[in-house]
This record gives structure tokens, C-alpha cells and sequence, in this order.
């Protein structure tokens, strides 16, 4: 019998489940939880849901309003989760999962029965597999599986994406009771202002180093009070300057109170972002490396740049 | 025998032929044109493209750097062109075109052979249909393909894409020698110095009014000129306004001259933007419209704004 079908009969069998979400929720962990989940209360079992942060707004109507509730029983599965930690104060309830369903290449399978598909776009990729067995996809469901893969796919569009994710968007479209249409436009098209207002501002800052392969950027406490910009208006920020033609490494420095600068570095690889970061204390990969910084606004923006020059090949 | 049919005979037929694109060339015309045109070559055709306007260097590549040709000669073949007036001074030779191929709902078949689908959401997308056809597809052909359904449906976002438009985009990504990745990365990712900075320009121009539900932008020539940016970075420059959360309609005041301002009035539909545009001697659709206003930057902000006030429903 394969993992699958193993899965399957497991999901048939339970009478109660909790379904674990990873901490900083988004629309993957959401959405495939909430297609499971669906499914299950279809079925008749008694479902609840679990995470370790508040379901941003743009997500929990996916969950039927469902927040999260405080202590799991019935059996556990987790979902989108790559290794038990990342499930926050819920982690031991992870570590003894009873079913896992991930798309992580670094899965380890942590759980009685994991179903992880590293070549899967998303892990609703994978729950679409799992759910169609159990219930006819459509409606609510079809809306979760669709907002888990676009949304980890960034529509499509990330390297990630490959056909059998488009074979399954093709049938999510197909399903009944489901318009992708409203789903792109809140996703994708509508932003808030004070998101587009920061970015607006960010670009502002712009210093171009050698011959315009790198690029500085910076958000001040007072531009995020004067955009009214939350948490959720700067998702992403970091990526801003990497989308600029010809940009091969760009710094975003996060001002987190006086004289004190978080700095998010992204790369092509061409700058090693990592070694750039270790210098200052820092860390993370080559292609993506954060630090700290100490010093005024120019000195942080000095030191950045210093040290990304002195790293590019 | 199916129309479909019908063309691929004709297609394996011809000898020679010319593939007409429209005016303003987009993705979606030359990325089909340059997919037929690829594999009539392979078929042994003699193969020449036209258009009234230089191909823009970002799909040039698609036709091997072929821009136009100035005299069609052999089978005349239109690709997403609505109706003969859009080849511009090719009109006429479209007029009498022996295949047409297009996706336009309003195209009435002014060929001698019409291949339309409206339900299409590119004119890729039926020619997909026509390629797989004549040859296998793969490497500079799935490429062309990939480009012309991306652009048209801006990366499978918009309301015309649909499962068909998925099950081709799964075809493509299988193909051999075909690698989607820096195509999107080059399409949807990376946009120029001057096009972000000016977007970011134009922000800190916008006002609201109506509890934020209508919004007023401008780009003055001084912007245009200290930004560097080109017509093709101005490019659905009008389409920002309607990016915000709440905003109904969006007018963007292009200047034209000293004392003269081109508007591109955007509408979710609630605003109709036709009518407000018709009370300036403009017009166009309820959610796309255009007009000229003169006097000042002031002057003409504040008639666009109370006229889209008096039409908000």
C-alpha cells in the first residue's frame, strides 16, 4: 500500500484530529489545513485546527473564522510543517505527529506516517492528492487548495512552479462553486495603501554601487508611522531592490530604534550575502543573509555597502 | 474537416508565407507569430513576419531578431489581430488574410479560413493547437508559446485564464530544451530603474477622496525626464490607482504640454469612467476611459476629481 493510500485509509479511520499549521501562517499552511480539514468535517470527524501566531485576516476566513484552539486531541497531523520547531509552542505536538504532509526537502519524515514530496510547488499540491480521495473537490475546498498553490507559487511564477502544479490548478478551476478570479485579485492585484505607500518611500532611498550591481535601501521608523504601515504591509520588503534590472545584491536596513539597523540582504549569488552578513555578526545563505547594525543611518549605510563591494566577484 | 484541420492543411500546403502581427506588438502577437512561423520553417517554409511598429527588444528575440519585413508576399496569415485596421498600414494585406488565428471576441472572421475562439484567453493558446499539429513541440517553440500566454493573462492572474490555459501552460513546461524560469523571472520580475521610479514618483502624487474610494495621480514631463523612463516604462502606468485597497477609480493626469494633461481614467465599474470622460469630449468603456483637460496640474486634478465624484453611484 503506498504512503498515500496509507494516509488515506488513517484520515477514513480517525474520529477526532487537530490540524497543525507552522508559526507566521501563510496562505500554504492555511490552505492546505483548511482543505484537510473540510474534507474530514465532509466526512463527518471532529476537526479543529492549531497554530502558533494569529491567522492574518487575508487567511482565516479559509478556516471558517477558526483562529486556533489551545490544546490538540485526536490524532495529529501536520501540514506544511518541515520540521517540528517551526510549529512553535505546539512543537512537541508535532514531534509526535501522526500524520505529516510537507513539500520541505528537509523533511525528515518526523511523523508515524509523512507523505513529503519535495518536487511538489506547495504542499497543497499534495493535499489536492489526498483530499480528492476522500470528498469531491469543490467550493471552499477547491478556493483552499487554489490559494495554498498560488500562493506559495506566487501565481505561478516562482521557480518552484512546474506542470503537474498547473494540471492541478486546471482542475481546481474546473471544480464547482469556485471563481479563482476574486481569490487573484485580493491576493495578487488589490494592496493596501500604506504597503504601497512604504515602498514608494523605501525607493527613495535608493544608493546604486558599481555601476548599478548593488543596491541600498532603507525603512525608518518614522516613514513606517507616517505610511501607518503594519507587520503585514512590509511582507516581503527585502525583495524590493532585487527586482530593480541589473541589481545583483540589494540591502534593505530596517531602522528597530535609534541608532540600531536590522539589515536584510538578498543576492544572485553573485555577492556571497551570507559571508557579506557573517561579517557584521550575521548569518543565513548566499542568496539571502541578515545582520545588525550599530551606527547612524550613513554609517550603517557605509559599512553595508563596504563590505558588499569588497564581496563582489 | 474541422477549421483547425482545414488550417493545418493549408499550413503544410503553402510554400511561402507572411505571418502578420498588430500594431503595438504584444506578447501574445508575436510570441504566437514567432511559434508558427518557427515550425513552418522547420516544415521546409519560406517564412517572413510583418508589423507596423518595431518589435520591442524584450519579445525581438522570439522572432531570431527579425523585426519586419517591408513588402508580405505568399499566404498571408493574421495572428491576434481583432480586425484589419490593427495591422496599421498592413491593413489591407490583413483585409485579405487567407488564415486568420485570433481569440478576439469581436473578431467577425475577415479571413478566408478564421480560426477564433474567444474562450481563448491568448491567441498562444489556440496556436498551441495548430503547432502540436505540424511538429514537435519544444525548445525555441514552447518558449514563444509560454510568452504569449504568459504576457496575455499577466502570469495566469487575470479573469480570462482558465483550465485550458493551465493544461497548455503543464504542455509547455514539459517540453524539451524549454526552460520557463528566467522567461518569467525576465517577464514578471525584473522591471527597470526608471519604471520603479517612476511608479514611486507617482505615488507620492496621489490623493483620495470619497472615503478613499477615488483616487487622483499625476506624472508631470519633468518626472518623466528626471526618472529616464521611455514609453515602454510608462507601460499600464494608469492600471496603479486601481492596485488600492478601496479605490473604486483611479485617474492618472499624463502632461502633454505646458497646460495640458492626457487622463487614463480606471473603474471597477461603479464609477462609470465613459461618462465622466464623455463631459471633456472623451470617451470609452465604464471601466476604461480617456480624455484631455487643460489648464493647470490644479486645474485639471480638480475637474477630473468632481466630475468622478458627481458619477460615483
Amino acid at each position: 500500500m503506498s504512503t498515500l493510500q496509507q494516509i488515506c485509509t488513517a484520515l477514513r479511520e480517525l474520529e477526532e484530529c487537530t490540524i497543525l499549521m507552522h508559526r507566521r501562517p501563510d496562505g500554504d499552511t492555511v490552505g492546505s489545513a483548511a482543505a484537510l480539514g473540510l474534507a474530514l468535517k465532509k466526512l463527518g470527524k471532529r476537526v479543529q485546527y492549531a497554530c502558533d501566531d494569529v491567522i492574518t485576516p487575508r487567511y482565516v476566513d479559509l478556516l471558517g473564522g477558526e483562529k486556533h484552539f489551545e490544546t490538540p486531541c485526536g490524532k495529529l497531523i501536520a501540514v506544511d510543517i518541515a520540521s517540528p520547531e517551526l510549529a512553535g509552542r505546539f512543537a512537541e505536538y508535532a514531534q509526535n505527529a501522526d500524520i505529516v504532509i510537507d513539500h520541505h526537502e528537509s523533511n525528515i519524515g518526523y511523523g508515524a506516517l509523512n507523505l513529503v514530496r519535495p518536487e511538489a510547488a506547495a504542499a497543497g499540491e499534495i493535499m489536492f492528492d489526498v483530499v480528492r480521495q476522500l470528498v469531491k473537490i469543490e467550493g471552499e475546498i477547491a478556493k483552499a487548495l487554489y490559494v495554498a498553490i498560488a500562493t506559495d507559487t506566487g501565481c505561478f511564477l516562482h521557480g518552484s512552479t512546474t506542470a503537474q502544479t498547473h494540471r492541478v490548478a486546471a482542475a481546481l478551476m474546473e471544480a464547482e462553486n469556485f471563481d479563482f478570479r476574486p481569490v487573484n485579485r485580493a491576493l495578487f492585484v488589490v494592496k493596501s495603501r500604506a504597503s504601497m505607500l512604504i515602498r514608494s518611500r523605501i525607493l527613495e532611498t535608493l544608493e546604486l554601487f558599481s555601476d548599478g550591481k548593488l543596491a541600498v535601501l532603507s525603512l525608518s521608523e518614522q516613514m513606517i508611522l507616517e505610511c501607518g504601515a503594519s507587520e503585514d504591509d512590509l511582507e516581503n520588503i527585502a525583495a524590493m531592490g532585487m527586482q530593480m534590472e541589473g541589481v545583483l545584491a540589494a540591502a534593505t536596513l530596517r531602522q528597530m530604534g535609534e541608532n540600531e539597523y536590522k539589515v536584510s540582504l538578498r543576492s544572485t549569488g553573485r555577492v556571497n550575502a551570507s559571508a557579506v552578513c557573517a561579517r557584521f555578526g550575521g548569518g543565513g545563505h548566499k542568496m539571502a543573509a541578515g545582520c545588525s547594525l550599530h551606527g547612524t543611518e550613513q554609517q550603517c549605510r557605509k559599512m553595508i555597502s563596504a563590505a558588499m563591494l569588497e564581496e563582489l566577484l
